[in-house]
Parts: structure tokens; C-alpha cells; sequence
């Protein structure tokens, strides 16, 4: 039995206090939430601490909370010589205090606290800087993901760039798609089985292979309608650049 | 039994064959193919032709080819007050020769020759001039989908601009993903989870709702630090513009 605690209430922590109550081979020893109430619904309220002082030194303590606060959290441990990891995308391990042995378990989802998940298919990016505590990150990882993934600091944060691109920005493609809608009375609902049948497609296609539409073909004609049928300035810079880019990566091809 | 032809081996072509020759209501008389080898292993020789001479006139004739060929196309029909509709996203109604009946039959889907794809689960969006085609089009619509819909040109062309955002910018969000993973050494299938769970939220969630990332926080530190580590212009300039957008975006709300 792997002893853990979480520091954090946020969407990240939330959803992990939530998987690691589900396993058998994780304790989740206490929740740090400076806002008990949030996470009430999910652990036992013995469990649930909002002072550091009272937070016991586990296996595994994992910090979950924005970026800009993981060092200053980290910093105010009473332990030391004890494994903490945090789960972001960006920040290095090296942000860690070094009063403890440092790690990184950075789950590569996106995360609504409206949405339930399963957490058996989402990759863990597991970072550390002694064997037996990455070895330890991997089996807390396995207890909870079936894709444990060992991944360094400039590789996580490519990761994150990436994740920007294919989760932030494709759902803000959904969202310009249901403006669309929207204005010309269209239920987005209709749009629906073509944004399922995108995301399918690259699982057995690459994207280049995948790519089709008026750009992927250069079609002038096309491009140029839906142009003057953009009224939303913003829309139509966006639908400019991403054409091109697509132009010109055929180019490359 | 509803006895329709076919004229394009395209994609979309190609996908409807197969769907009509699965339909019991369906009788597939023709199939016109320039290359008659495109479609020879969907449908038999004897119903493949190549001339416009030999096209009988049936119930409904579907002209499914490149965007620019559909006038022309229907102005060679040696036949006259039959029902013919093309396939397009973009294109009028109108664009049809008027000795004929006119209607449109436009399946709201990303098609690639090399994938399978359950045509039950596709909108067909549909467009007629007399009530007695528009209902003899929903019933063709009806035996392969589950999804019909009225959806006028203007309708349609809107549409067709916001399937480009959500489908083929969308695509071409994953075709970056996969460039920033190959360049950093990292498999493009740990991003598979988060494609599909990011098309799988707006299923349940409006996209404003289901919008996470750095610029949805307003998280300028790591809009910055994913900036600075991005060094391919292009990539960089559609970070910044969609960045932007999102978080313009946010102060609308």
C-alpha cells in the first residue's frame, strides 16, 4: 500500500483524489484544500487538512495546484528528505524546493469539473531524479492509468504545447463553429458527428493523410466564398492564417 | 423502391455507393465514372458507364463531383424534368441546369477514401424547389441516416464554413500536435486521449464551457514561456492569433 496526500482543490486535484480513492493499492492519507468545502463531497472530513503544519510526511506527497504556486507550496513542507511531486505541464522540476526529493506525475488530460473521466486511459508523464522514486511515481501511476510514460522537463513542456494546440485551440475551433451556427440559426448538434468522425480519423490516419477541405485542395473559388460569407473580422483572420498554413504545408509534403 | 444514379467516383461518391447498395429501399441503377476502375469494386461493371448518353432518366439523379464541375455536369444530362441534385457544401442550389428538377443532398462529414465510415450517424442536409422532391429526398436520406435535415443554400454554405473550423483547422491543429512531438522525440499517440476526450466534451458541455488552457486563465507566464519555446515562425504567428481570440473571447462572455 502506497501512502499518498494531495495538496490542491482544483480541477487536476480534484479529479485524482477521486482515482486514488477508487484504488487498492494507494492510501490517500489527507487533502490540503484552503476551502475544505470543496472537496468534502470526495474525501472523509478527518482527511481533509487547510493547515501545513498538520500535513504528515507520506510516500508521496503531490502538489496540484496553479503553476505560479508550486514553489512557494513546496517551500512551506515541514518535512524533509520525502518524496513531492507536482502535475504540471509547463513548470520544471526544479521548481521544487530541495528540502525534499523531487518529482513530477503530470496527468496529460483536460480536466472540467463537470465532466466525470476515466483515468485508465489517460497518459501519466511520470519525471524524477532517483531510480526507486521514479519507480515509485510508476507504480502510483499504474495504480490509477493503464499509459505511465517517462517524460523529462523539455519534453513535458512540448507536451504542453502541443496540448495546446490539439485540446485549447481545436475546442476553440468548436467554439467559432457554434458561433456560426448560431448566427445563421443552425443547431450545433448538426455538427456534431463531423467533429467525433476529425478526432476518430487520426487514430488509424496521420493528420497529413487526414487533412481535407477547400485548403488541403488549394481551391481558390472555395476559400474565397467562405471569405466574403465571414463577417466577423477575428473569424476571418483566423480562417486567412490557418489556410495558408495548411497551403503551405502541402507545399512541404 | 427509390431508383437513383450516381455520376463522380470521388470520396463522397464513393462513400454513397456503398451506402445505397446496403439499402433495401434503395435501387442503385447507374454509376457514371470517367475511370470506370475507381468504382469497380463497389458496384457491378454492367451498372458503371462512362457517357452521358447511356444515363437513364430515374428518380433522383446525384451528381457528386469537384465543386466547379456541377454546372457543367448537369447541363450534359441528355434527359429533362427529372430530379438531380449535387452534393455540395458551397455551392447554390441554382448552380444546376434548370431543365431539370433541382435539389441538394449534402451529407455533413469529413470523408477519406481509406476509412470506413456509419453512414447512419451523418447529417444529410437537404434542399428542394417542389414539396413532392423535397419529401422523395428525405425519404433517400432516410434509408442510409439517421440525421435529415432542412438546410436551405444560405444555410448551407454557413454550414459548410463553420465543418472548416471545426473539422479541417481542427485536423490541422493535430498535424502540429504530431510536428512538436516528432521534433521533441515523443510518441503522437499520448496526445490520442486528449483529442478524443477534448471532441468528446462538447458532447455534454457548450464550448465555452469545456475551454481550458493558459489563455482561457489569462495565464500570460506560460503563454510566454510557450512562446518563447515554439521556434517555427508559423506555429508561433497561429498560437498568438488564437491565443488572442480566446481571450478576447472571455471578455465577451
Amino acid at each position: 500500500m502506497i501512502r499518498l496526500s494531495i495538496i490542491g482543490s482544483g480541477n487536476v486535484a480534484q479529479h485524482l483524489v477521486q482515482a486514488f480513492s477508487k484504488s487498492t493499492e494507494i492510501e490517500l492519507v489527507q487533502v490540503f484544500a484552503r476551502k475544505p468545502e470543496t472537496v468534502s463531497h470526495l474525501v472523509p472530513n478527518q482527511k481533509i487538512i487547510s493547515d501545513f503544519s498538520e500535513l504528515k510526511a507520506v510516500d508521496l506527497t503531490i502538489i496540484s495546484v496553479t503553476d505560479n504556486a508550486i514553489a512557494s507550496v513546496s517551500n512551506q513542507l515541514v518535512f524533509e528528505n520525502h518524496l513531492v511531486a507536482h502535475t504540471s505541464g509547463s513548470i520544471s522540476i526544479d521548481a521544487l524546493d530541495s528540502k525534499n526529493r523531487k518529482g513530477v506525475f503530470y496527468p496529460l488530460q483536460t480536466f472540467s469539473k463537470s465532466k466525470e473521466i476515466d483515468f485508465r486511459t489517460i497518459p501519466i508523464c511520470i519525471e524524477a531524479q532517483q531510480d526507486a522514486d521514479f519507480q515509485l511515481l510508476v507504480n502510483v501511476a499504474k495504480a490509477i492509468s493503464n499509459s505511465v510514460n517517462s517524460v523529462g522537463s523539455n519534453q513535458r513542456k512540448a507536451l504542453h504545447v502541443a496540448a495546446v494546440f490539439v485540446s485549447n485551440f481545436t475546442n476553440h475551433m468548436y467554439q467559432i463553429g457554434s458561433e456560426i451556427c448560431k448566427a445563421n440559426s443552425l443547431p450545433f448538434d448538426i455538427l456534431k458527428p463531423l467533429i467525433q468522425e476529425t478526432a476518430n480519423k487520426i487514430l488509424t490516419l496521420p493528420p497529413t493523410e487526414a487533412q481535407t477541405g477547400p485548403a488541403k485542395r488549394n481551391d481558390t473559388q472555395t476559400i474565397n466564398t467562405h471569405l466574403n460569407f465571414l463577417t466577423d473580422e477575428n473569424q476571418k483572420e483566423i480562417y486567412k492564417m490557418l489556410t495558408k498554413s495548411i497551403i503551405d504545408n502541402g507545399k512541404k509534403l
